[in-house]
């Protein structure tokens, strides 16, 4: 899979969710369409529909309904993938509860953190484990995909414990930037840089 | 403001938490050392840094203390920007007890919701408002930043009401690919998108 460009899986991802926003009002889509519910050009749309395996008819484009399935087999997991996170702080604790019921191929399976307030708790519907239990959970869970979202200054050894255990992808929330070694996917979400920058760029 | 790169403003962002983390273990930094805790080089960290008119010396580097400051003076707004953010679902929610006191030069104002519920609620130290008087909260306040995190099909509305009341800054976590007038930034934060990628790139 590390050969398809990342982008590329982020566009079907985004056609995907306005497909199915489009899919009560519409049967069809051109990819003219698309491309303009997308921010993308048609030419773009075609290329990454043609890479799943799925073709339009000229006369009436895509069916909106057989592309949204199309793309599910593509993009997610044959069987429900699980995923843990560490750092159970706001923001850990809002994406335990923003991704409840929001991924159906996705399952949270336990959180992580140090502080024993924590430990033992559930948050948002998922149990708090003492960080020290990480690596022997993700083994037995066979857990594929972690979240970093404590303090920065922990996230470098996080992530070699979480890939040591056989994790294959990172979402890091920290700033700190994680460098992964080949066959692990890693993604940065910093979401104070974003604030930062919509403060600089607001300034007259 | 609007010529400077975004990335660069980013890698400004990143320099001043990771000196931040730093500062108390060293007195100074060399640029080589600044690039190896941020993914960058030395000669892009003296390029960024030469812009915002700091300069260090060869044999010592540069003042972390000082370095920081500088940077903050760049970045940051003179005067406290008021933020107001639409959408008070988990991830609003997330988003306004996340930054409360963690950007001293950002102040959350005011929430937005159409949810009855929810209006008049304190929310996470925020009160939730009527949608319907987002336009004359940002007039009154004066607030140059917005944060959208509502339902995609919502947000292009979000974004007018806002851009048309005075806010400069959009900040959107929904997957909707707002487009902006010349003169506004926008940036995407795409979540769900993060993690069916991190889901595709964990299959085997």
């Amino acid at each position: 899979m590390n050969n398809i460009p990342e982008k590329k899986i982020e566009r079907l991802s985004l056609y995907r969710r306005r497909l199915m926003s489009e899919s009560g009002s519409r049967s069809y889509i051109f990819s003219h369409e698309l491309a303009g519910l997308t921010n993308s050009n048609a030419a773009q749309v075609r290329r990454d529909l043609m890479m799943i395996g799925y073709e339009g008819t000229p006369k009436k484009g895509y069916k909106v309904e057989l592309l949204i399935k199309y793309i599910g087999v593509f993009l997610d997991p044959v069987e429900k993938q699980n995923v843990v996170i560490v750092g159970a702080g706001n923001l850990g604790h809002a994406l335990l509860t923003f991704f409840k019921n929001r991924q159906p191929k996705l399952c949270l399976v336990a959180a992580f953190d140090i502080d024993p307030v924590k430990i033992g708790k559930d948050i948002g519907g998922t149990i708090c484990h003492d960080l020290a239990d990480l690596p022997r959970i993700i083994k037995e869970k066979n857990v594929k995909i972690g979240v970093i979202s404590s303090t920065e200054n922990a996230a470098a050894e996080i992530a070699d414990i979480m890939i040591n255990a056989g994790i294959k992808s990172i979402i890091n929330f920290t700033c700190f930037p994680l460098s992964a070694p080949k066959g692990v996917f890693i993604e940065q979400i910093d979401i104070t840089a974003s604030f930062e920058k919509a403060a600089f760029f607001s300034k007259e």
